[in-house]
């Protein structure tokens, strides 16, 4: 089958090459189905995994991509899924979706029609980019933090890099989940950005992290309550700006360490008197179940949302899949405001 | 009444004073008790109020003491509790049972017989000195690290100062929700000490701290797995050893910063990378539902062992309370293994 393939096995956007000699998937086992694939998205990971430098699962196959949409070709024997041959389907998967055909987990696909109205705006491009976004989110503000299960009590959220594809995701689901009355910050790295995350994203205040120190800021807007969820991307350098600006009871899921991670002088008496919830989380390396569960609170909390165009995931830009070095050079230009989309054409 | 007093409002343990003009507490509301104490323990963070360098909950009395036994001697109205007037109690409380009487949520009392036979363990002057420690172990291992309703993935715990009360308390509470395969590690500051938790308190390994590194002994005694449960109060010097010996997704309850709260260089970055769960907490400033919550899991997975002499919670020395002064140096001392009471006699 065809499939990318990084030359060398690691290096630059330009060692990447569309091969047609590369060794389709084994077959299905229970609960597992191959997928014949229209489209997949790219993430950041996928530039450290070029390089050489993410921690790829065991189980993860050498080729890159982790979310995809396409048609169900083959489902394996003893499955308990309702999905069959010939769905449109979306779904997560360790790694192979840069390629023809891609073996995943039926307990990770989700189904979807292309939209007949104008109304319906999930298509198989769209698609493509909604797991590892809202996968994220949703294990982070639900799975993780939980705040479906104690809304009453979180006043003020705190989003970091909220104009990022997770950032401008978990803004949404906030907002659905804890209604209008919630206060949601935002801090983001541009006047623009302040402007995309409060007219689209939801926010009720966007941070320039450039021109504001957002401790401050959200101590003024806030009465000094601060804040009782945040989620943070950006480690080293906000780790005791997080600290401070966090309420009583507060919860802070780190997703990445953008800055470094390593702080000097950290606090952590705070943690003590302050009662605080710190957990780290990564999404890619957990099991199918996990993964899962992560689906049904996605399916409840979002998909609703997605299909009807309340909540948006934007593509910024839309390659041939032929075109992957261009797309990976486009990403790592840092331009994109959105899910960067490869055509499987 | 009779209550102790601190001369000036704080000071040394000389300060201290039984006075016998102390006004009474007001009548009861609804769900509270008037209690005729018969016994009270000592705490730690009796010194530190006492000292004024305890943050004091707002709605706490200034008289000292949280835990107690007696008998009810007044039932607020509209109360739903089961207890009635003349059963015997014992019980958490903000403060001031260093009393003749305290006023009390009746939601933080638990009744209790002297025993009738050589089986049963628990007298007033154990029963004193049960709620705080065990409150505490429940909540750290139960309502925190949760450590009942995922014990399949529980294989190591690591309870730092394991001959502490609490300490202690927590060894023999994973121990029962864990079984026996469960291994427990503790680190104590003696020889004398490794062959208490080892002996009585059910840890598998005492650690004397000042001759072994416990990272490396732990790595050693897992074949590298590390622990999925710390139980911490050092803080400061025992930060990044702790995230250094945690197993991927372990989860670590910090409840207090003994040496000190502020750390050079913490590696956050194994936050993420391991998946950890850190959080602090404290008991003393809950809201009586919570802390009502943990009595419930207290009933349930600790009571019955201490009714049956399973659990022990050692009683180191008894005081009459009009030797507080006494009672209060000896703990100062350091030299308890177990719990300090005073009779109210």
């Amino acid at each position: 089958m065809k499939a990318v393939v990084i030359k060398g096995g690691k290096g630059p956007a330009e060692a990447l090459s569309l091969l047609d000699s590369v060794q389709a998937p084994d077959a299905p086992g229970p609960n597992e189905a191959i997928v014949k694939i229209a489209a997949f998205a790219l993430n950041r990971m996928d530039i450290s995994q070029r390089n050489g430098v993410y921690p790829v699962p065991p189980h993860a196959p050498s080729t890159l991509g982790v979310e995809f949409s396409g048609t169900i070709e083959v489902i394996g024997p003893d499955s308990t899924t309702d999905l069959k041959v010939g769905d449109r389907v979306f779904g997560l998967v360790a790694g192979g979706a840069y390629a023809e055909y891609v073996r995943c987990s039926t307990k990770l696909l989700l189904p979807y029609s292309e939209p007949t109205t104008l109304e319906s705006t999930l298509t198989f491009l769209t698609a493509a980019g909604i797991p590892e976004v809202w996968f994220t989110a949703t294990q982070v503000l639900l799975q993780i933090a939980q705040i479906h299960l104690i809304k009453d009590r979180i006043k003020n959220v705190l989003i970091h890099a909220g104009a990022s594809a997770v950032g401008t995701a978990a803004l949404q689901l906030a907002r659905s989940v804890l209604g209008p009355e919630a206060k949601l910050f935002a801090t983001v790295g541009s006047d623009e950005k302040v402007k995309f995350v409060e007219s689209v994203a939801g926010a009720d205040y966007g941070i320039n992290y450039k021109k504001y120190d957002f401790v401050k800021f959200i101590t003024d807007k806030t009465d000094g309550a601060g804040v009782d969820v945040i989620l943070d991307l950006v480690g080293q350098d906000y780790f005791m700006k997080n600290l401070t600006i966090a309420a009583t009871d507060a919860r802070m899921v780190l997703i990445s360490t953008i800055s470094g991670g390593v702080v000097e002088h950290a606090n952590i008496g705070m943690i003590l008197y302050k009662r605080l919830r710190i957990e780290g989380t990564t999404l890619r390396s957990r099991t199918i179940e996990y993964q899962s569960e992560i689906k049904e609170l996605f399916q409840k909390y979002a998909l609703p949302h997605l299909l009807s165009g309340e909540f948006v995931n934007p593509v910024d830009k839309v390659f041939s899949w032929e075109d992957i070095v261009q797309a990976h050079k486009y990403m790592e230009s840092n331009a994109a405001m959105g899910k960067i989309v490869c055509v499987v054409d």
